[in-house]
């Protein structure tokens, strides 16, 4: 009865009806804060994974492609991103990503949770990178709606990396227009918001368009991004909204100049030509955004199932 | 104890560590041909699924993102495609979306497994949506290799739509130089041949790195397009060759013109948009691709020890 | 990418904490009727395996371990069975061993549902093998409480073949005291009633209990028999019920001797040493329901968080 | 999306066709000594699960089934044993039942693996309860042939409690006709010698027969017996074997009488009754290894290709 030589099994649920599964090799952590479950497992293909609430949220191999996709674009199209905000974002990745830009003078992050940080800290040093030892850094732990209602500074670019606004999970409220309504009055004139829009597929991009129908009626420019997380296993999108800056209007060459200028180390994942691909969306997820723009109802019965919220 | 309502699954396996499971609702055929084995069952999430051999090949409601990128940007480059050759393709997708062409005169399909195609016919005839009775299609069931010895006509565009070269499988001593050079001889001046080149993510390229290498001492201008399959869980590459036809060269508009002039029906996926992000490689894998180029060996004990071959 | 050459799993949940799966090879039949989801596959190991509302109820290869403890220890402790209800069954395997005894001059099943019985004439034609031809059979479809209250004919074997009463089934409602009242005026004099009681083990035998308990209060004599069903995974008990019959009382000489002089033809699971092993629980067993009969509170937080109800 | 609370699982693979998954907590060991590969974890369901070389050896909950069922028949049966001999047995369990026993004055324990029983000292000390410092037990760490062959003690009881001898385990060359010659050597006279005899059931038996057929060349009274034990979803099976006791021969009151006399502490599986149905085995069983025994070969294609070896 010859055996394969792992054997648990980390099986990340897509809905009801696909399942990711994940060969682990131990589990390093797991652990109920005050605000989620965190669990932290070594899988043999990605490194570490972080769970919350049972929800993959990042691997150690790929996290390079959801944080400098989430981080970059917005950045780069700024002219000069001096005071940055991180709204969530607790493995620190995001935030290390930021710091790798020389113009950046602040770098504030707002985490609900101080003990999913302390754990990330400790179980994820590879994440954060001394992102959090970095002089210019600001944590907050705090509620960010609360925190933002208090809050008088501006920053040059917000960017969003709180989980999916599902229900019994800190998240949920957030994304609402009254969050948006706080938000923009701490953009600095000319600055860019940018964050996580959920994942966008022909199986399920639900709440990435109502997320999306929320931001039009905020920002005049939205631009959306999309990449594929081999993790996830689904194309994972991230939007930017803002008043004057466009990201899909910098050509390949203006970006890779910008970043050999301003940024203090090698990128994996973003340069000129990814830049092209992460903001060219498919044709059929153009087409079923602007449908439900247009007419915002989920399509009852369609190709399937699956939908969240 | 309440359960979910659905209870067979298809596990796809990804290499030893990782899989993907499908909720199946039955299954459709289950048989060996000559070849291979096939089986059809029908999932929650992709409608029905084609499995060769134990992988996924292709489901119904995800199969256009893969076969408009493998078909469309090389019959687009070329300037007037009349007639095209399709290497396998059992399926008949790959066939329907060449017949979309009003340029298209004659089609030929060579596929070894003739009974592989009546049961797609049967059971997945949307995928051929008619186009095996079309006049302009003529079907050969034949060995590719030792057909293409015998056969002297020449084709505008060669489309490879072959499973992967692995060993035990009908596609295995394919895509080798002798393949290639049998191919180059039905290739017509200005011609055009694109393949599936294998799956392409940080995970796992080495058998799109060695087809990809074996090809660059075959063609002078080659081009790698990648789309994510969902039903795959994984990036697909796709790579032409020719001798003079740059698919990059064409701009968004010229893309979309052709689009509407050529074609008789309207695409779900390809358009000039899509057409920037399928050419835009991420940066980890241009430079990974590289490395191989450059050094051909397999990167033992590096992120993952999940390979084929 | 070595692949086994199964790719199809039913995985059959036991509580929300353990599965068994199970190879499968095709799907036989999957239709809603008016009274539960009915699904038949065909398994490796087990062969044709019967799923009722995501449970599965049986399968091809170890039915006979299932059908002969349930229906032969109660018929071989009465002194001449010659009329026999069954309650449920709908494959017929329970009719099926019922009629290989000699003395039987009538044996009527009631059944709700009328569709399930064809669909596993057609489907499982081993299970009934012939039973529901017999001219000795009598098969009434209909709601097995509403048509106690208008049968008047008495039964000296009674034997219960129902699903769990598990709410949302058509069990639910069924094994409480009204019913037991209705039934004990079906039995002859010296009858004895016979039901499947649950899993029987370590890990929840919670349903078991409830049902005990309740039968306690009906009848003087309660016997439990325990075989290992191996598709199940589990121990499955049946009790018997009656005013004057008691199983255990039976050597292993005179069961033997009763088989082979009343039986039609040869058992594969049931005689004397068989009979002895049934009903002779394990201590812990026992105990465990000894504690639940004196103190009926479900012991939670205890050894397990899997239960039923 | 909602998820269940418990994301990883134990996959326990019973041949290729059929898996029993275990919900776990987290991993507690997972470790390569000399001999096997060791894993520790933690299951919702049985609490800690003792993997060796992939193969689930036994759980915290219902070890007590196990190792009662394979100690106590011999021990109770035996007149007065006071010397006992254990292969194998690293957690240490079977120790502690043989300690039980106040006629014990002396148990060695053979054990190849030093650092597996450190292992389960640290991570399984309910298993042991203190039997490792007991001074009765004496502990040997050697290759338990190797040691018979020097030993000149003799035993009143043996207990094997090796893993089964499958190829590339520790346990391979035992259970063959040389073992058996040295093991008869190390018996007192009027001594006997219990074994785990591998899984028992329709679905394979295969390796419970070829090693019960082995022992009748070697000793001339031969008992199986036969618990479910549920962590493994297989029936086990337990063979003594020895030249004068036969354990089926005392009563359930002298069994009851001798558990009271003779044990330090109460029992939770093992007592008369549990006796009597450990060693009825059922009809299907006994004729399967009766025909095996006469005609000693695997009957091919037959209901499962399930087996080992």
């Amino acid at each position: 009865m010859s055996k394969a030589r792992n054997w648990w099994w980390f099986i990340d649920r897509i809905g009801d009806y696909e399942s990711h599964m994940h060969a682990i090799t131990h589990t390093i952590c797991h652990e109920r804060t005050e605000y989620q479950e965190v669990g932290i497992v070594n899988s043999v293909v990605y490194g570490k994974i972080l769970v919350l609430d049972g929800d993959m949220q990042s691997s150690q191999y790929d996290e390079f492609i959801y944080h400098e996709s989430l981080v970059h674009p917005a950045m780069i199209a700024h002219p000069n991103p001096e005071k940055v905000l991180v709204l969530g974002g607790g493995e620190g990745a995001t935030l290390r990503e930021v710091l790798r830009h020389k113009t950046v003078k602040k770098a504030v992050m707002v985490d609900i949770d101080k003990r999913l940080v302390e754990l990330c800290r400790e179980f994820l040093p590879e994440y954060s990178a001394g992102a959090f030892e970095d002089p210019r850094t600001e944590v907050v732990f705090a509620d960010v709606l609360e925190w933002m209602k208090t809050c008088d500074e501006k920053f040059d670019v917000i960017v969003g990396d709180l989980t999916d606004p599902l229900p019994q999970t800190p998240a949920y409220g957030l994304y609402s227009m009254p969050f948006f309504e706080l938000l923009k009055r701490r953009l600095s004139e000319g600055g860019i918001f940018v964050t996580q829009s959920s994942r966008i597929s022909f199986v399920d991009m639900y709440l990435h368009n109502v997320l999306y129908k929320t931001m039009t009626e905020a920002f005049p420019i939205l631009r959306t991004a999309c990449a594929h997380i081999p993790g996830f296993d689904v194309p994972w999108s991230f939007t930017s909204a803002s008043y004057e800056i466009d990201p899909i209007k910098l050509n390949r060459e203006e970006i890779d100049s910008r970043i050999s200028s301003r940024l203090i180390s090698e990128l994996k994942y973003y340069d000129g030509e990814t830049h092209t691909g992460l903001f060219a969306l498919p044709l059929h997820v153009r087409k079923a955004r602007r449908e439900f723009l247009e007419d915002p109802k989920f399509p009852e019965g369609k190709s399937s199932p699956v939908f969240i919220i």
